[in-house]
């Protein structure tokens, strides 16, 4: 798992290298035939990449998008009007039959259906009209990491193909986020022991970093068998926050930009209830340390251009650390990361 | 919180009652303007009846449907193309900020929109196209449940306005089905018992029951300070499966019909891993008592018309006696639902 994480950067520049020349040709094909909805349909840490996605895509182009639920189609034999729709399936291994028979349905019924995996040559390449290649190698870990974030670049090329105003120049500044946020892990390394005996946990992110919070949640959930709660800051507001007492773990997406002002009074509140707060953020949202006792403090400044929002590159730099203190939790637990019990790497859902 | 339960099948049969005929209209309305994508946005408990909507409306319309992220517009500022959409907000009180500016930023953008709230005097009615009331009746408990059964019903009737082959004599059905389901609590006295000091657990629910685990899940977690994680099957598979070590508990929403085979197979990893699984379930899936050392009964038998998933009218009555169970396991943990520490009735997420 460690090892996978570290290729992070190499993965992303090597996706953005490969693929950009056909999203350039993909974004011709849309502009003469724009899709009126989009509908994103994944599954596991595939979905979470789907959840990025559906925030990025909505923001930067004002296309409608759904996270299609796969059993409507493959359980419940639902027949869906697609007709000028864009249906994008993700899937690391393209071996997932639920979400390959929703893009052939997809397909009959009308849509333009794409294909995004890490296998050249999986089922899922021969179902999609389109297919963009997650470059990100081979994932031995059964705990996925690189194809992650390699899903999320794929997501910014996605709504660049779709015409959203991002600059390729930007995009292809993502590697070097990617190779800085690995750094710096000897703080992490001393918040891992502090966890040792964790056993639950809360995950809060809102807007580009909801995906995050439940990405970071499920690792600690498969690899270190924490039961990990995933919210975003309004929800978890609505209810949840009930749950917390003194002492209770709280993992808190805190970037720059339109989400900020709200995870501050939610801080707030949760250092009036003498929670176990851990913030999460970079340099340019530094006073979001002050709100909480702990941090995963993530290297580098992540300065989104004039305009846009300031959050827009914080995810795949904020998740790296999240990865590596995972890894090094459950190296503090007696856990083997690459093998939690009961799961295999292929999950063929219908 | 339990007067309230109890308040169920009247309230229910209030909605029905009184909003039917406007239903009516509103699905000639729609004939005549069918939405190419429908969405919906709510928050909290509103959410949870959002979800289920999501599959009850695809799978009985084919209409593409997205559950709204509302910090899109309200956050982030997007300009979203809403043109040949139905835009639906779902809110008990009618004032949540998010949900009504998203409505009306929906209808600027051309979308059709409708309000779903308990508040006939609410800033919400003021500000969609349509209003259909939940006629429960104020609640005044924190802990929401007459509103949220009443929110599922809305949608049946959303579905039938959207032309799904929903016969009303079938829904009318649906007050005795709840009534039914109150009886029988000795069982459940005896389950919160042997839950006391439960402190986590996972809910699982597919399909048309998957929103009931979010909302099972949500209501211990804010009167019982559960941390109740909740899942899909097939998502639970992917990963949180790993979580599960013996005697972790585990509810399982068992309906018969499209989602039983995934379900059982499921319910048989479970009993190898020496899970504390409890099935929902009733007597027209009686073989799924036999997976799990427990069971919470539904009474009455759940029957669909021929042709329709089975499952199709099990949501209500089967979250009516989870929603017992969690009130009986909060007055055996000694904690007053109604007042859950830190929350207050209304949220006004922005």
């Amino acid at each position: 798992m460690m090892r996978e994480i570290e290729e992070q950067p190499e993965a992303l520049a090597r996706t953005l290298g490969e693929e950009f020349g056909r999203i350039e040709q993909f974004r011709r094909t849309l502009e003469r035939r724009p899709p009126s909805v989009v509908a994103l349909v994944a599954r596991g840490t595939s979905d979470n990449a789907a959840l990025f996605g559906r925030y990025l895509l909505e923001m930067t182009t004002g296309v409608p998008v759904s996270l299609a639920a796969p059993s409507v189609l493959t359980l419940y034999r639902a027949r869906m009007r697609w007709q000028g729709a864009l249906v994008v399936g993700i899937s690391q291994s393209g071996e997932s039959r639920d979400i390959n028979l929703f893009l052939e349905a997809a397909r009959r019924g009308g849509a333009l259906t794409v294909g995004v995996t890490n296998e050249a040559s999986s089922a899922m390449t021969r179902v999609a009209d389109e297919v963009f290649l997650v470059r990100a190698g081979k994932e031995r870990s059964l705990a996925a990491t690189k194809t992650y974030t390699s899903q999320l670049l794929m997501m910014y090329l996605l709504a660049y193909a779709l015409g959203a105003p991002l600059e390729p120049r930007w995009l292809k500044k993502i590697p070097a986020q990617a190779a800085r946020a690995l750094k710096h892990t000897s703080a992490l390394r001393a918040l891992a022991e502090r966890c040792r005996y964790m056993d639950h946990a809360v995950v809060v992110g809102r807007g580009l970093n909801y995906a995050n919070a439940f990405e970071f949640a499920l690792k600690m959930m498969e690899t270190c068998y924490v039961v990990a709660e995933r919210f975003s800051s309004a929800d978890f507001l609505h209810g949840p926050i009930a749950l917390v007492e003194r002492a209770f773990p709280v993992f808190v997406f805190a970037p720059p930009g339109p989400t900020w002002p709200g995870t501050r009074a939610m801080l707030v509140k949760l250092r009036r209830l003498e929670a176990e707060t851990v913030v999460i953020s970079d340099a340019t949202n530094a006073s979001s340390f002050d709100y909480a006792p702990r941090a995963i403090r993530v290297p580098g400044r992540m300065t989104a251009p004039p305009g846009l929002p300031a959050d827009l590159f914080t995810p795949i730099p904020y998740i790296i650390p999240a990865q590596v203190f995972t890894a090094l939790l459950a190296d503090q637990k007696g856990l083997n990361p690459d093998r939690p019990r009961t799961l295999t790497k292929v999950t063929k859902t219908v």
